[in-house]
């Protein structure tokens, strides 16, 4: 089978290649190719370039501009490994020659979408609230202790970016039958209705959910949008979800407006990670505070292997990838998101 | 309209008139039937039995004998405002003079159902244990302080209990398509396929599952019958959520098996409530603790009150009851639970 | 086991015993009781009332007043494995006898419903009516033979009648996403609204649906109440489905306006069986006719068994039944359905 | 706005372009760009050339080789308004160049999917025969008019082909709780489980699956893989669909299998239409006829002018396309099907 005289060539830093690949899928790839694995920590240049004249695939986000995609004639795909595209590929060379750019964003939808949920739930129901005040002694129990819960089910619900992570989310929130808007100014109408949801602007959605959720990346242009202004539309009493990105809110703002009980929030992000030691965050009551840790579960990890393998597989048999996220000319350079790692 | 002959009595106690009704529903009552409030508090019985030769319906959870029944010729139902049926009625007068005993346990389900899905995806993704290490200052970030998050979606599910509330849990659980295995001796396997559910054996159940949910009602046969060695059969490192009842758990042995970091738990009720001031469970950082704040939220007590106008509203057309639950005679004497007041 | 001093007895004409129980469930029942089964053909009434002292269950519709009653003391259940109550069991001696009479109504729900959604699909895009063209060689082809072509997807559906038929008709309704008017005087609102439907009145679901199903019982008192004046209502071009009964219909007037091309329609049921040799509409070109076809399959006919199977396992151990339905006092002696057979 | 610099060119033929788009639509494009429609006949080049220099998009599907793509410096997108493409476009030169070329199958999917459910309800119940035969007066009632009719519920189904229309298929497969497996050798598996299906070879899907769909399209390597050989798998009483496309079936084995009451069959395609005079499936009572007739409905080409305008509106915004199908290097030049016209 003349594809092993292809390699694929993995140096999946800061990713790790046993926590994408089992064994057993690791010898699928070395069936389907000259597999070729340069360790997990970062490497040097010309390890990688010795092996480019052969690759057809590389597994990794080190750096790729013109000069070293030159060596590799025979390119065809890079999988970026994260959830991100990063600014250290020439992707005009790239959509030049056919060499396919793809990441797998997706892969952590589904963990985020779960944790997304969990705290609408702990929010609305003051789950983890509670549990403090059980271990300090002072809980209350029947109606008495639930006069400010509210179901999830049957409740106007807010999400603000509807890629992967709000698409995601949409799926689980079916069976509680919720009135659910969406703002995305990338996205058409139609696809955020042929989700069963409905487009909106940001203003709607913030002033008419009981639960908003922020699952939004971050481009050169929307930093901070949700602005101290706009976080003060959202209604009282309401729940605040912060999955992605901590730079798209202005932070002190949410600090300030949760301190004064205005509303109550969760966050999976925050501006500095980890957060600084006396940050008066980690004193407030009204926000559940979760140190990022979202989306990169095992089994998120394990996704990633499984899409890596499938569009390699198709890309071996010269067919194109369904699975990961294609880079795209209009959009890729506008991603500011900077490497985990 | 010569309903209005027919006097609908209410007293509540331990339950509120307003807690259940709107004055939109009240005057919907009044324009139905002659309304008869005899206040929130708990009242002797001559003040009740003085209405009882007009009555239609009752509204309560007050004794109801023989003796007082047989004041009540045209009596067609009891509204027990409450999830159970309790031992102060006699039911076989009830059964042969064609009155409804009602009561309104399904309006707990759903509040019931998302508190034990947000408990789960907080077991499964460690959410408030993590928001207490952030207000301590020693949490864990990204994939470090994810290695033992497991998805809801896909895994093993158990339920032990196929009643208003298991039922409930699985139309929520719908999207996260997983194998859900139930227990219940008192439904007929073809119920629980109905609901996409695998009907099996209480020791599969608790061997198979990464999340066990308990869901039962308390009778006079199966008190404990989670026992020590009923709990140890669960797999390590599973998730076991108790949402009803304290008394069908042996709670000390599920208290020493968390401690032992065998599985963890949630729990929203106890053996004793509250929960004594000095009870191990309070420093126990393997459940999370809920003092029992699952079932009745404002929204529960709100449909109760629906539910009982439906139901009133079609036995004064002459048609029976569709929303409240039935006593039925061969199970209600063996109900066991006692009044929440 | 005691309870094989238990008879049940086996009387099921018009039904057939081996089209309800395979060989394999009779053995079921007779390990559970003593199964005394008279033969499928009618039945005189002293071979049945011989083994009545020692009856505990009954399967079977032959006329059980209470001169028959009473010599089954122990009797606990009149299993009809028919789909409707008949005005042949003195059913006020049952109610105060804890004698449950139970229909199996339910079994046929699924096969009407996927029948009528066929129909649905069948009119909205003519296809029976194609097929009959194709056959005569005038057929056409592509767009030009679509332009009446309408999806169900998203569109205006009416459902009168809201009992097993409707209930079920709604689940497979679900992805189709239509806004789904319902009327049924007998069902409260919240019950239509749960099922994601919108309670209206007979008028509203009449003007505004483009697919009208037809699914109800016919009592005393709703004889043809889908009068040529309220079938007048229904829109230009719609869709008009009538799966249960006939005589609720003013069926000259569906024939006429179907036939002046208003609407087309299909139907299941007719007022005479079998139609007329020269019944106008058999050539009427607007009506899908299907000569009563849609409930009594050979699956329906095993789901009853099944029925039966586990309402009996119930009630031999001491439980109400969960499967079938259950004769009420005030709805029972209105029904005026006939014996099938 | 110079937006209107930009010229959107449209030379629908054969479509038309009312019939994909409203007036309302039409002011929309034009309020985005300067919309020159050349009107629905076929053109002459020289027609279109003159506007290219200006064109950011083109919307329809004439020849565009490289000489008339190198007119259009400016060019963005190809709005092929059929769902195939076809080999009259200089592909590589888009991709190089960064043309979208673009086509809207997916407009259809919905559309058949309808059908394809309506076929095999139609063909496990026998509605269109049987409503032959009350026409000609020899129907059935009853038990004895169904003794061969079976439930989709919960059948064994299988899916030849995984594209838009497979998918939109499973979809409204979800009540139904069917086995689905699925053969398409395009797509990974775990797209399929995605969807809820089996994936698995075309053997198993013939084999096992009682009902059975084709909604494959027709490369330069697969036609006729149903071969003769292959349809005799097809088990005994099976239900055949073909929904797309004609060309992968042996349709005389097809004719045959079913004369002879092998199975039967429900087709939409046919290898020539019109279907000839006097070909003996205009007589064959075991196969549904529908004369192309699943696709190309009113409310699909609304569709594919929604569709047009969404990815139009994000192209002229700098992003990329969302809801048309992307041409795809390694495939596009596989694809045979011809222009509808």
């Amino acid at each position: 089978m003349n594809n092993l005289r292809n390699k694929v060539i993995a140096a999946p830093y800061p990713q790790k290649l046993n926590r994408l690949f089992s064994e057993e899928k690791i010898h699928m790839i070395s069936s389907l190719a000259d597999f070729v694995y340069l360790g997990d920590e970062k490497i040097a240049g010309d390890e990688i370039d010795k092996h480019l004249p052969d690759a057809i695939a590389v597994i990794g986000q080190m750096e790729m501009l013109e000069s070293r995609l030159r060596l590799a004639p025979g390119l065809r795909a890079i999988f970026n490994v994260e959830g991100n595209f990063y600014q250290n590929i020439d992707y005009d060379y790239c959509f030049n020659n056919g060499i396919y750019v793809l990441n797998c964003g997706e892969a952590y939808a589904l963990a985020v979408a779960e944790m997304a949920l969990g705290f609408a739930i702990d929010l609305g129901r003051g789950i983890a609230r509670e549990d403090r005040r059980v271990r300090s002694g002072n809980e209350k129990y029947l109606a008495e202790g639930c006069l400010d819960s509210v179901l999830l089910s049957g409740s106007d619900v807010g999400i603000i970016g509807f890629g992967f992570l709000g698409k995601a989310l949409t799926r689980l929130l079916v069976p509680f039958r919720c009135r659910v808007r969406v703002y995305d100014p990338w996205v058409p109408d139609s696809i955020i209705i042929e989700h069963g949801c409905i487009p909106t602007t940001l203003g709607d959605v913030l002033e008419k959910s009981r639960f908003v959720f922020v699952m939004a990346g971050v481009t050169k242009n929307n930093r901070g949008f949700l602005s101290a202004e706009k976080l003060s539309l959202i209604k009282k009493d309401s729940f605040f979800i912060l999955m992605s990105r901590a730079a798209v809110v202005d932070f002190d703002a949410l600090c300030s407006l949760t301190e004064e009980g205005r509303f109550t929030a969760a966050t999976d992000v925050f501006p500095e990670e980890p957060i600084p030691r006396n940050h008066r965050i980690r004193k407030n009551e009204n926000i559940l505070l979760s140190p990022h840790r979202a989306g990169g579960i095992p089994q998120a990890f394990a996704r990633i292997g499984k899409m890596v393998i499938d569009d390699l597989s198709l890309i071996l048999r010269g067919l194109p990838p369904l699975r990961m996220q294609i880079a795209m000319r209009e959009t890729v350079k506008n991603l500011i998101s900077k490497p985990a790692g």
